[in-house]
């Protein structure tokens, strides 16, 4: 068996390389390469140009043994990763049938005709190991290549079709080369900034040799990511845990909200295990809320409804709000924040009501209520709690912290 | 002044290749380096470790004329970035008074005290040029090094400070490296899937040499870039919209819906241009289709509102779909539907009412009605349209193509 001590990631696609589209597979690929405990130390771009092609795949067979592409296999006249990877592997293509009848099924079944640029798709390097497409039609290709020691994986560059086809095949197929384990949690925090989360615990992050904890940001919350290396997962998972709890002891733990969660999952567990329900009303945020918390698969017993009020004859009209509250402290306001939550628990019969209403930008700001200026409410067990809060940045980035001061408000409220 | 024939970008961070965050910083700068005509033939990410980060700064400048890092510019003790540029352009990192200044004031102004990690981040390479940072802490550094002939350039890693830092300051400052440019222009097309539309479009894609046709999915669409390389913006643009003309002459005409648009854009437009205003009523979408509605800034002139009908008796007791209905046909149906988007007219006083009822999985499925069954509605003009879609992939995916469908059936009905 080829001995694999490092994978790089080369993800194939001109428009990739002019930013038409961003690049998820190289995330979704490297974290489970991770997760086996394969070390990656480069990932790289390239785009349909066959020299360039045939420079980086060679040059990532310089520096590892292992190479995962993505794209390219497309029935278009620019996909080219099987040839640059046969061309230097020194192995031909051959017609594999098995993916020819799949792929003539898989139109059939459409209603559609198969075209005949999709014949290339059934090509395959000779001896390679063929992963079904589940999910469209190029097939997923492995080929260990014992007389070069490489292994290289040619992955198709939809997201839709790698995702489940990695899960589903590659995974199982990568196992045998998977050496020391990483296990990897990551510790979710809420309202800390990253530079002060990093220097409450430098002393922690910099003695912290194995598990290591790492700061990172994402989507506006902080994360700590500890990280095992291990032979047994079970021993991983215990020193995770261990380092876990040394961090919960110091003065970043009050705002430790979850583990290896975002706020919707822990939010719609939480209120879960209290036998509660949730009901929103959105302005500014629009249907977000509701929207992230439906991402979470099996939410139905949790989650009843929502209304988006975006106009404010529907927060009267369908939520409630008083026109007089309306009239005398604005839409924008504290008063109005209350009574859509209150609203949200009424009409939708829901135990806990989180209401937004605010200025997202880039518009619509005043000098008395600038583009930022947002409230956020909960109601719960015949209570109200609204924060205010004044945010910066883009309409997408003042949204975005608004559903999660939202989701965040209705864990508080619950859990105290 | 250095000529610059290429550039390459460099994203610096060991969440990248473990996949903890997803890259979109590469597409960011790329579409905008693709619009100044700088060539970019590879792009590369590496982790906070400082040999390797070395070697990839001097292989990118042995490739190219200008690099782009971003990433490690942070407080902690692992964020290296103009270390190890200094280090590779022989450049001293000198205190830079103003940028201490700003964090001073960055820190009073949030009401937190400065820690002393980051005064690291006022360091520059000396005579380098400074982009303020008006939305966190590091500031953006270019080096002109006539020496080498290079040009680097270090932004911080957050998007959300990257991508308005990049638009204001960098942007004006890569103006005079812009040689020829390139004008694109997107082509967005629905109902087709990619390999019949490079099918129809082959002999016209093939011969296409300036401007190029490339085709490319995007969420659930197929779009296609249409390039033009030139030295004359105006020129640019004339040279794609002829292009445009002649797809629009083949029998993937129908299928266009916009030009450089989106479906959510779209629809505000055109519903906006017939002065129509805009409701919808969604159960397995969840909110999705009315917090794309919301991304659209200014959109409040045309989005009225929203009931996310999750729980029967929300679509019952909100939307006012009849209770015999549900019994006889059941949540998931041609006529729930059709009542959903009625219900929306009705009780959010709008012009088109768009309703969405299905199984978006995984769970929730059964022989008679399986997961991926939806249903999708528009009712506008006193009429209801109903499309019965019967969808595969994962939840997510689900979803996102029946919001597709929902606001392509907006469009289609306001058009017709």
């Amino acid at each position: 068996m080829i001995k694999v001590s490092c994978a790089e990631i080369l993800c194939i696609g001109t428009e990739l390389l002019i930013g038409d589209i961003v690049n998820t597979n190289a995330a979704f690929i490297s974290k489970r390469l991770a997760l086996l405990g394969i070390n990656q130390y480069y990932q790289a771009c390239v785009g349909d140009n066959p020299a360039r092609m045939m420079a980086a795949v060679k040059g990532a067979l310089s520096r590892c043994d292992m190479l995962i592409t993505s794209g390219g296999l497309g029935p278009t006249y620019d996909d080219l990763t099987k040839e640059t990877v046969s061309q230097a592997l020194d192995r031909e293509l051959v017609l594999h049938e098995h993916t020819l009848e799949r792929i003539r099924g898989y139109f059939r079944r459409r209603g559609s005709e198969m075209t005949e640029n999709n014949l290339k798709q059934a090509m395959v390097p000779r001896g390679a190991i063929v992963f079904d497409n589940d999910w469209g039609t190029a097939p997923g290709i492995a080929v260990e290549d014992e007389e070069s020691g490489k292994v290289v994986i040619m992955l198709p560059g939809p997201p839709r079709e790698l995702e489940p086809m990695f899960d589903t095949y590659v995974m199982p197929f990568l196992r045998k080369y998977a050496t020391e384990i990483l296990v990897s949690r990551n510790v979710n925090i809420t309202g800390l900034g990253e530079s002060t989360v990093e220097a409450r615990l430098r002393p922690l992050m910099e003695s912290a040799l194995n598990p290591t904890v790492a700061p990172y940001c994402k989507e506006g919350e902080v994360r700590l990511r500890v990280t095992a290396k291990t032979t047994d997962y079970e021993e991983g998972v215990r020193m995770c845990d261990q380092m876990i709890e040394r961090i919960r002891a110091t003065d970043i733990g009050p705002y430790i909200y979850g583990i290896d969660t975002d706020l919707e999952h822990a939010v719609v567990d939480t209120l879960r295990e209290h036998g509660l329900t949730l009901g929103t009303a959105e302005s500014c945020t629009g249907g977000q809320i509701a929207s992230r918390i439906t991402d979470v698969a099996g939410c139905s017993d949790v989650f009843i409804g929502g209304i988006v009020a975006y106009a404010n004859d529907v927060k009267v009209n369908v939520l409630g709000v008083s026109p007089e509250t309306l009239k005398n402290y604005g839409a924008v306001s504290e008063e109005t924040a209350r009574e859509m939550a209150l609203g949200a628990i009424e009409r939708l019969g829901c135990s806990v009501g989180l209401a937004t209403t605010g200025i997202a930008g880039p518009g619509g700001g005043t000098p008395a209520k600038p583009v930022g200026l947002v409230y956020v409410a909960c109601a719960y067990n015949g209570g109200v709690t609204v924060d205010r809060l004044m945010l910066s940045g883009t309409r997408e980035h003042i949204r975005r912290l608004t559903s999660n001061r939202a989701l965040k408000m209705a864990l508080e409220a619950v859990r105290s």
